[in-house]
């Protein structure tokens, strides 16, 4: 019998997302499990099996799964290992052979991992706005900026798996914010959801701008994007500022490996009704003459409840 | 008969050096032309191909060329062209099909250009330093500064032919030096052989302190390399200073490709005993810690005097 279906998963930190997925990239069935109930991993790799079985049958697919595709924090294509993930549960501290671990509960079926980002560009280029394209790099804002970049048609994973951490480039070199990561100046601590909130609870304090975000006790980056709806002008340009210090790195990742387009992703790009024109403005300032004005900057085509799915479970088609 | 050999061309914005290879990396027969005295390209093309034919009856290999290599300024590997090279006399403002001229005056022996940085790489992975590595990011510290980056074995040439240009991502965001792209701060302005030599000029203009760099009308980076040898402490400090802004950059690099290792050429790649500390310490503070002392940092290997045209050649043994 042909196997026709593949499996998508995608991990993150409190819950996990999976789905059965036809050729033409329909989502059949899917469900989603908690990440962080357990900090066993034996515990929670048998409730994703159970949760597997479950849609599979619900699908009406039992024997017709071609692979699974695993989108996870620190996940390495190569080894199929989730390594030091500190916002897993059940994953800091340790490297996990999760690929194997789940082949081996589902009888055996393949289990493709990378990570987050990764995943989410083999989506884009198997199903979204990136189709057709062989170059384009893949930039996740979310509560942190994760990234994939696609060269020549396969994404990148460099000499150990890892390639792609733009995110953590350094976006500002003195007096850079603390990132999560322990450096200075990442782009994360400016350019995801988290470095929006943390760029107006600055900004409020040090100057004395009137902004109806001042009525509130805690922000989040959607706060800023309502208060700039309603004209809010802190809030305007709080993303002017954002999307400059993105503009401003994507230009270097342009001149790195000559994409066709950029691809934004995840939850800040929602606001790219105020983001896209500072982004481009700082991408066209500082990348060299040649590549001004060509590289396209596009959002992802994605139905975002079933983005993550379909990306992690494109992977399975591959190899 | 087996066409054993290839030619390989370094094209420079004084002379072209060119030279037979076989398939050992040995260089047969060698000649140097002049590339800036014709504003013909025509002219360049033919005196080119009266050099070649020299050699190759120099080294009787007649009839026994597999192909020819280029490695040129502003080379496009997708179509064979030159397009807009400041550098070249007869290479300004326009797009020259430098390698179907070439191929034209050659009885159609095939030729595959690239940029010179790229084909610097390709020599590397080939013959020198490199061998074996599937990823790793050269990068050419001359007059300016280039780069070619290789991916599971494969150079990078993007979505149009032109990826690699780390010379001109940002170093210094802010007041950063003008470059002669036209854009300010970059990489190139600082970590090459005229940006050492632009340190030494500022540094000795804004402070009193002394250096045998004083004595002199016209400061090049050779003579900052002579005084640090001295003991020099002003010019020990222009290196560190280089070679700790080239390190920061090197470490955003790692983060994208997530090379086995950064190989350094060109002329102020011989600095490297004043070098190599301070590049290694920026490298290893700037990058994840997940790469920390794990990416090599190596010089290349090739002669000097031959490594352009093994570039070059070994382009040509491709496709």
């Amino acid at each position: 019998m042909a196997k026709d279906y593949v499996i998508g998963i995608d991990i993150g930190g409190q819950t996990s997302k999976c789905g059965i997925v036809n050729r033409r990239g329909e989502v059949l069935a899917k469900t989603v499990i908690r990440s962080d109930d357990t900090e066993d991993v034996e515990v929670f790799v048998d409730n994703l099996a159970e949760a597997l079985r479950r849609i599979i049958a619900e699908a009406g697919v039992e024997g017709e799964i071609c692979g699974i595709g695993v989108g996870a924090p620190n996940g390495n294509y190569y080894t199929g290992t989730i390594e030091y993930a500190p916002n897993l549960k059940w994953g800091g501290a340790k490297v996990i052979p999760f690929a194997e671990m789940l082949s081996a509960k589902m009888d055996g079926i393949r289990v493709i991992l990378t990570n987050d980002a990764n995943a989410a560009a083999v989506g884009e280029m198997t199903y979204g706005a990136a189709r057709g394209m062989k170059n384009f790099i893949m930039i996740t804002l979310g509560t942190g900026v994760g990234s994939g970049i696609v060269i020549d048609g396969n994404v990148v994973y460099g000499h150990d798996g890892f390639a792609g951490e733009l995110g953590h480039t350094c976006a500002v070199r003195h007096n850079g914010r603390a990132c999560g990561c322990g450096k200075t100046g990442c782009l994360e601590a400016y350019a995801s959801a988290t470095g929006v909130a943390r760029t107006a609870r600055e900004w409020l304090e040090m100057t004395d701008e009137p902004s109806a975000l001042r009525a509130l006790d805690v922000i989040t980056s959607k706060d800023v994007y309502d208060a700039a709806k309603e004209g809010d002008k802190l809030a305007i340009k709080i993303f002017e500022f954002t999307g400059r210090i993105l503009g401003e790195k994507l230009a270097d990742f342009i001149e790195f490996s000559a994409p066709e387009a950029i691809v934004l992703f995840g939850g800040l790009a929602r606001s790219k009704e105020f983001l896209t024109e500072p982004i481009q403005k700082a991408m066209d300032e500082n990348v060299l003459p040649l590549w001004r004005g060509k590289v396209k900057l596009v959002y992802s085509q994605l139905k975002e409840s079933d983005a993550a799915i379909l990306g992690a479970s494109a992977l399975a088609w591959e190899g």
